[in-house]
């Protein structure tokens, strides 16, 4: 770790001279008087600031030039020592915390500033103080990966890894994860995992520490909470409900989405309110039937990645997918438009990958909705040619789940069964 | 057309007993008596009711069981031979209306019930009683597709038909068109006819005019308002705004996307509000910006379909990457992961891509929000990689404007340069 990561030029001279390094607990002086730490900074950025760490949580950028004095009152290794002190409280629920990498994960620590991905248990329950009044929190640290890097042999390893703990005395796992794909993994869990007997909880952060209430620890705490008061089982995603602090919305782990790429609340429930909402003092519960339909947990934590998911736009080369189906897919999922469609141009091209066994399947670029395809000629046509109507399963986690059939399944009917059958919730009507 | 379409079976039977096709003006005596319209079935059902557009304007289904009397009040041909005696009204605007195809075009027709995409002005005024009140409306038909048909060679088609018009008389242009892919359409119009004169409404139907409340009719009397009274330039979409039919929603075309499969309101600006609401009594204007960024207008109707979309997800194969490349195409714009990333198993192939000279654009399948590719590491590659991000450009709309693009400029550099200009207010703030 760098002592001062983040700051180049003036802001980084400015560090030196006054002898202070991020992670630092100091008081500034300067049109008012500042106590808090001192934070990295990730960004390009200029180099004529700093970012304070407030005692109040929030993240301030200070202008070098007004600042009068630098006044340093504990160093960044006495505070990880005392925090290291921390006694877990006997009675207390357990909860064990996977880290597998992403903005969470690598900024988690962000009372004393250090970036580092290895998430001690002792340092989070330090740097988000609430969490020891909650549960005992047992972490690990999985992987140490952005989640755009996350790839099906990573969801894998996590499902392999979650499944050690079946018969635990864990009451749930959170698992720390980027955000960008962090739908696509909740996905794989929920059919890997179905009918796992503890809740399984993904949780992220959009944003970094060195900005202004970041939603890391909010998250955190939001997932602990859901783990240790709605006795439910399943696998969820724990974030912001939006751009206040004070609600916390944990989606169905299959119908679940980033819709935005910057907001907090960016992840949204498709078609429908959050399956649970957590406040401070009560946690709504508006989820209906089971998360898994399966009440009895057997592991299949097997995939194939030879599934495409083909978007389909105008002018979409047909050749496209003839390549899909030359290179040995077993499986392909349509982003049709509307319904469930796809421009009568691509006709030959699926009745070729129906007559080799492809599986087919049809989802909507509209994303919310159900796939109709008898309502219009053209998607009866393409129910003709062997596509099959996925209903209103999101395009993605089609995807996800077809990769999932696809490793555990080897007959055409027994994947198409599959394919239609709601194992984790995936489905709703 | 057939005098009985969609009927089959009981239903059939029984309007052929009664001497009755599907255009008639009827009585019906049921457990009321109900006077209107006998209206076409389009979708698979049962063959135990008939359905009836009564005078108030919304469809019933009626049980044939429960049917005492019928009695036939005007022929289909008569209530047509009236209809084409419709005169026009001296001093009102004149609209041109352009029908391509879809829902709206080919149940247009709704008083009468005749199926027919061939949709005259007579028809037209005639079947929405509203619309002779605003304005004299010309219809042509251009094409008659359902828009998962429509190719870009359909989108040449339209805006050359359109260009003719660019110094007519016209206050604006109405183009009928299916919902599926109209935001495409719009998309491509709003480069091609960039600074066009008079204003271009895309107008669709959601739902068929053999079910309740059809949105087909009072979707275009909203565009035919919205064109009289705005005082506008620009391409745009007028639907409905949700559920209720009071409000319409009118939406800058390179700024909406259909996000429902079936609702009426399934057309959503993304990440602002419609540009303009109408309600019966006035029209509410949003959007502070011209649409066009120039004033002048020069038709540029080309385009290059040698431009792929790929969406990125875990487990997508770089090798179908790699096919793209081979097959000469000149622009891949990626739907990306949250701030605008993809997997680190994609730069080999991103690497080659770039070095061919191809286009490299960046959009978020998040589709809401602004691609920041400075954030992290792996953004920072990308960019390093050559990919280019484009603002908050909605992954379509930078799939339709990178096939306008290509169509016009051949040199790397002027590429890029019009990617990242803002043409038709696909980039927003």
């Amino acid at each position: 770790m760098s002592e001062h990561r983040g700051y180049e030029g003036g802001s980084l001279e400015f560090l030196k001279a006054n002898q202070v390094s991020v992670g630092d607990s100091v008081k500034i002086l300067a049109d008012i008087t500042y106590s808090g730490i001192i934070m990295p900074r990730y960004e390009h950025s200029d180099d004529k600031h700093i970012v304070l760490k407030l005692n109040s949580g929030y993240n301030i950028g200070l202008e070098i030039a007004k600042i009068e004095k630098v006044e340093k009152i504990q160093s960044v290794e006495k505070i990880i020592e005392q925090d290291k002190k921390l006694e877990k409280v006997v009675g207390l629920p357990k909860i064990l915390l996977l880290s597998t990498g992403g903005t969470i994960a690598s900024k988690i620590d962000y009372r004393t500033g250090a970036v580092t991905p290895v998430l001690t248990a002792e340092e989070l329950n330090s740097s988000v103080p609430e969490l020891a009044k909650i549960a005992n929190i047992d972490a690990e640290v999985l992987l140490s990966e952005y989640s755009e890097n996350i790839m099906p042999e990573h969801w894998l390893q996590i499902a392999e890894k979650i499944n050690e703990y079946s018969k635990s005395d864990y009451s749930g796992i959170i698992i720390a994860h980027g955000t960008d794909t962090m739908h696509y993994t909740s996905s794989f869990l929920s059919f890997a995992l179905a009918g796992f007997p503890i809740p399984i909880v993904l949780v992220g952060s959009q944003r970094s520490s060195d900005r202004a209430s970041s939603d890391a620890a909010l998250n955190l705490i939001g997932a602990t909470k859901f783990i240790t008061e709605s006795n439910t089982k399943g696998v969820y995603i724990v974030m912001h409900q939006d751009e206040n602090d004070d609600t916390i919305a944990c989606h169905v782990g299959t119908r679940v989405r980033k819709n935005h790429t910057s907001k907090r609340g960016a992840f949204q429930t498709i078609g429908d309110n959050p399956a649970f909402i957590i406040t401070e003092n009560k946690i709504q519960k508006n989820i209906k039937k089971d998360f898994f339909k399966i009440n009895k947990f057997q592991s299949r934590i097997k995939l194939d990645t030879r599934v495409a998911l083909v978007k389909y736009y105008p002018g979409y080369n047909p050749k496209l997918l003839d390549q899909i189906i030359e290179m040995g897919y077993r499986g392909i999922i349509f982003e049709g438009t509307g319904l469930g469609h796809i421009g009568n141009t691509m006709y030959e091209s699926v009745k070729k990958a129906n007559e080799k066994g492809i599986f087919l399947g049809m989802t909507s670029q509209c994303i919310d909705g159900r796939i109709r395809m008898t309502v219009y000629e053209s998607g009866r046509d393409l129910l003709d040619l062997g596509i099959i109507p996925l209903e209103n399963m999101i395009p993605e986690v089609a995807l996800v789940k077809a990769m999932w059939v696809m490793g555990n399944f080897q007959d055409g009917e027994e994947i198409k069964k599959n394919m239609l059958e709601n194992i984790a919730s995936e489905l709703s009507s």
